[in-house]
């Protein structure tokens, strides 16, 4: 079953409905209907005192990643919204390197979906960060 | 049993540890050895499109409270990290209305401290959303 | 607004959907729209080896607490489904004092219903664990 | 790096460790130091009524999942303990069909473990549930 929007219709949405994420060079690197990869650039922005990447940096980029996902197989649902968010926060994210979000669609259902994402630095197995997160999705019209 | 850093002193170390804090307007209403309540003033910076508090805010806002709690009960641990956090999200946030975190110390181990946070709108009994969240507190030395 | 359900309506609904609670004595100290307070005797079934209260008790008497929330509320039901639970481990329960669960719905919504339980040993202030439930509500009939 | 205990010592210290494992036939069909993948047989005392595998079952898999990957690096630390889990519940798991439960280590630090799991009944790809756990490692002696 192919994706019902592609990675650049998906980041041209996502300017919309995040607009942070449209100056912060978030690239797709791979979709299909159950999983996708995202690399976001590390910048000032994403740093604490000390070089770590910061927690918000880490949970915004779970967040948007999800709801990428979802947008791939419904198409632009703009009301889906964030019900739960678990993140476990293993390592620090350092400074200078990439971060590689590796996500995967544990359930689309009528009414919730649910991913798992791994969040890492480019070049290193292990992980920062996991995360799963629950989206309530909309009722969707007959024309849906 | 007194706390060890009273409110104006963990405000201005806040200000060190989350810099982001110190030109928000947050103030402690309320601390004593198990519970604080925080009110943030809500504004643009808060806010998504459409007017809705933004989960960052939440999230920030619940990790705040934790570390304060922490550092009323054992002084400056510049150390302690967040390792874990799960958020309920329950509904709107408006603008135009302050945040209230009420939040609660449910450990405080050698090792680990949990926490749990309702965040309101002022004004309303109905919170927006509830977070647990698990701090690693480091080994304190000799002199501790 | 008064509960749909009293106490003794909903232990007799409890017994259908969780057949293991009628022989366990378990009673509802209290209950009003917005709270519960369950206390469950604790006997050898409840126990690890060394003598703690299990984790599946304490994430039993969370779900079953969750349950009855819901139930007060709604009426009987019956496939109002658990989707996420949250936990944190905090201290040893003991065997020989009743586990007491004090619940708060906070979410009951068209779709979702979220509740937050603290289950501590009978006269300690000190929680055993903290809980956070996510039940999905199915949709209502006409004829509700 | 070879795993310090295999699956046949584990399956020995397990039933030690969480009794009622040992008349479960439960099985360790894969054991690395990354991940472990385990088979348990389904039979009356995991269902709910309606015949649907129940969510004891489910943690409970997961967490005994949890403490054989800590054990196959660290040996037997018998005072590991959960201090959280956190459980989505995606799909009813159906009677007639052996559970699959497929675990990843997320960290082993010298105070705390994470881990992941999905699970699965045999030969759907389609996980019935997704947790992630934490442990807090007791501190080792001199000689670790």
């Amino acid at each position: 079953m192919p994706v019902m929007m592609d990675g650049p219709q998906l980041l041209k949405f996502l300017e919309e409905a995040f607009p942070q994420a449209g100056h912060l060079r978030l690239a797709i690197e791979h979709l299909d209907e159950h999983s996708i990869r995202l690399r976001l650039p590390i910048d000032e922005r994403h740093l604490r005192p000390g070089g770590t990447v910061s927690g918000p940096t880490l949970m915004w980029l779970a967040d948007c990643g999800t709801y990428l996902l979802i947008m791939a197989q419904l198409g632009p649902v703009a009301l889906a919204v964030t019900t739960n968010l678990n993140m476990n926060f293993l390592r620090r994210g350092e400074a200078g390197r990439d971060l590689i979000a590796q996500g995967r669609l544990l359930k689309l259902g009528a009414r919730l979906a649910v991913t798992e994402f791994s969040i890492l630095s480019d070049g290193s197995a292990d992980p920062i960060a996991h995360a799963t997160l629950t989206y309530s999705i909309p009722p969707r019209g007959g024309m849906g």
